[in-house]
């Protein structure tokens, strides 16, 4: 795809960006009512209500591209291009205050991401990634940081995940740093975090993530060193540094 | 301590956190050095600058008080003021960029904390906590929250401890939030964190927190019940509500 042919639409995902972010800074730290969904993890008013403010749009203004959202559900997944869209990702940073939640906005060409927005709303913090171009933070371009050695590597994580893999990678970072969800992704885009291992993120969670690491020179792949499309199991790696990214797969694709 | 008695110092000590702001927010988000402390912990050019701001003042308008200080070591501990500072809380979150990491503040009068701050000067969001006085953030009032469910708790964590202790109530807990520091038990003494139990924590780790969670309606004691003074463990467990801390308690003080 052309810049030309994309740019109307990085237009369109910055509109549903502004949108949701209204939505959700009406909710921010006031007490929501939490519902637990069947896998256990909290919802709220907000996740809803943003998710259906960017579907409204992109209904529109995009009647022929499919839709994937986190809380309303799939539409037209074979169509040539995908929307996917997390209104919330880091819902436990949302409804506990803090301003590290996310919403995440990713545009899949023929299956591939070409466009991801991650955007906080209440500190305004937006990172942009679209194919081919330099990922920008609040405007601004960005670049990953060179960090080829593990032994010297800051790794964040969203979570202590069980995996023997992560564990490994735990142990053998220089520093930790928990608490990450999408927010810790944009901030390895803009050189302040080496290395991410995770486990079954959803699509809504990773889709949006690609095209801004790779933009900004970083690389993001499954634990086998494969694309993230759909149908992956959500097992990702990512990593500023290309070198980098290369020593952890040698380090936890024995296990597999 | 009157209120009449305790003002002057309170304004004293805003004076401290606007000129460790001013600091901190120069070096926030650039390439800083990182050092390696003793105890493997990072450490900056921002956290000793802003503690030597912060000393700066304290020396000149009270040179009878005590100093105890997370960078530049301490002074006068038997003096009846005893300040206690540690000028980055969340060095891990300041080095990767982001904005949870926070100023701490403390005035120890024989020994008990008497006035807490915990400033997060990037985002703007300023707790001060004063003994008898309701603890405000960005001067509204706070209150911590209801909840004297262990099973309905949202617990924050720095980290995954290996405590046993803190594994059961992690285990126990709704929901975790992982990466807190100062800023999370800031959003307990707030009411959108219910539980932390935090393990080893130093006197300027835990210090300020103790006026912001007490003048909020919380409780913050060691793990055997014991008010926070010089010369504790430091393991640490704060709750919204005075009866979920009861009860933690009494599940992780058997093992004790």
């Amino acid at each position: 795809m052309s810049a030309a042919d994309l740019a109307p639409l990085v237009t369109l995902a910055l509109r549903c960006a502004d949108a949701a972010g209204a939505v959700a800074r009406k909710h921010y730290r006031t007490p929501v009512a939490v519902d637990v969904k069947a896998d256990t993890s909290p919802v709220t008013i907000a996740d809803r209500e943003v998710e259906s403010a960017i579907r409204a749009i992109l209904t529109a203004e995009r009647p022929q591209d499919g839709i994937l959202g986190e809380e309303h559900g799939s539409r037209d997944l074979n169509a040539e291009y995908v929307w996917v869209i997390d209104p919330i990702d880091g819902t436990k940073s949302f409804i506990t205050g803090r301003p590290l939640f996310t919403t995440l906005i990713a545009l899949l060409h023929r299956g591939v991401p070409v466009l991801g927005i991650i955007d906080q709303p209440v500190i305004g913090d937006r990172w942009l990634g679209v194919a081919g171009q330099a990922t920008t933070l609040n405007g601004n371009p960005i670049r990953t940081r060179l960090c080829p050695d593990p032994a010297m590597a800051t790794q964040a994580a969203t979570m202590p995940f069980p995996h023997p893999e992560f564990r490994q990678t735990e142990a053998a970072s220089r520093y930790m740093v928990w608490g990450g969800d999408a927010y810790a992704f944009g901030l390895l885009a803009a050189g302040f975090i080496d290395l991410m291992v995770e486990a079954g993120l959803q699509p809504y969670d990773w889709a949006a993530l690609v095209a801004v690491i790779e933009g900004a020179g970083g690389v993001i792949t499954d634990w086998e060193g494969q694309p993230l499309r759909l149908g992956t199991n959500g097992n990702v790696v990512a990593a500023g540094d290309p070198s980098l990214h290369a020593k952890i797969l040698q380090t936890i694709r024995p296990r597999l």
